[in-house]
């Protein structure tokens, strides 16, 4: 198997973090997103949407979505779990992480995506067609990442992780969309300190350290 | 435990479908989005985003993501395996559920909330500060749910269902997402006749029939 990624997109660096975390070696190949490696024929053979980070397997099957590689090598090497090992722990580990991604990845990129130069026509990731970006939506983005700080620093007065009481693929999501929002100038504010203290933790981890991403 | 739901909501339904295909029976409550039910504060207790469906477990832990909702039963009750049985299996369709989910039905709910009077002032799912609608989101959604189309018949051109050989999540994920879609009357169009036997596929099943929504 192979895992075509490019260390800077952040899905990349989910699963990255991830892999580090299990302790798992994947063969990798660098896509250069910058140079449009990923929009070559090649490389849109594997997938349409021309995304990193993408998985082929042995036999050829590709699969171009984070979470499901992440999940795919977690069924392989079940431990440590970071998704949980009970039905009701998933259940809750499944959810937060989509909290991270949805409440907080999605308004991070669409504040990025159509605020930044090089976007202005591609807005929108994985779609090859001319897309105008659209700055009412870099600011919306914005108001709903403050939505999502307020939120996350709510969920981290109770517990300790974002799942509970372990770190979990949830943290890894919640730290990658803290550190997307970090792209547009949103950064987690000094006064949330359960929010705080739990992203400072995060930073502290071998895996986040080494996956690092100027900004 | 309880499922709180709503039948007409989307994600809701897409439950419900699940909950029908697997042939499990979870005791029900029914929370009116329409006259904002959803909005007192007894529900937004159990999930601060306001959101169905949520299922409420014994011990007072709250789901409110559907696709966990859904893969919490999977765990239970293994059989039918709607999420796959192999990692491979299981990963194609993990992924290929993400591609109809972001691909198809955000787009979908773009086009939706951004162009419908009711939402205006509240044009973002899961949060209640007033967050207008942007009309030129609405037609982003519009263009990129052209894509999706493109790309389930593309996909649909290889294999009978959405992830492969067998039925599974993908499928359910799909067709709510295709019928998100017709909300902002952008219909399958008749041309991708790959997309079609599918869809029509899709349409004959008990469980899709039983919780047919109005457009």
């Amino acid at each position: 198997m192979k895992l075509y990624h490019f260390p800077r997109a952040p899905h990349a660096r989910k699963v990255n973090i991830f892999l580090q975390e299990k302790g798992i070696e994947v063969p990798r190949v660098e896509v250069n997103l910058v140079e449009g490696e990923n929009l070559k024929e090649a490389y849109l053979a594997r997938s349409n949407r021309g995304v990193v980070p993408l998985l082929e397997l042995d036999d050829g099957t590709c699969i171009d979505e984070s979470l499901a590689i992440c999940r795919y090598f977690e069924n392989l090497h079940p431990e440590p779990a970071l998704f949980g090992t009970e039905p009701q722990e998933k259940a809750l580990i499944d959810s937060w992480e989509r909290h991270m991604e949805f409440d907080g990845y999605l308004p991070g990129q669409d504040a990025f995506r159509n605020s930044v130069e090089r976007f202005a026509n591609y807005a929108v990731a994985g779609v090859q067609q001319e897309i105008r970006a659209i700055p009412d939506l870099a600011q919306r983005g914005r108001v709903r990442i403050d939505i999502f700080f307020a939120r996350l620093d709510e969920r981290l007065a109770e517990v300790p992780f974002i799942a509970g009481e372990k770190f979990s693929m949830a943290d890894i999501t919640g730290l990658v969309s803290v550190d997307m929002a970090k792209r547009s100038k949103k950064f987690l504010p000094e006064h949330l300190v359960n929010a705080q203290r739990w992203y400072k933790a995060m930073c502290a981890r071998e895996s986040v350290i080494s996956t690092y991403i100027e900004s």
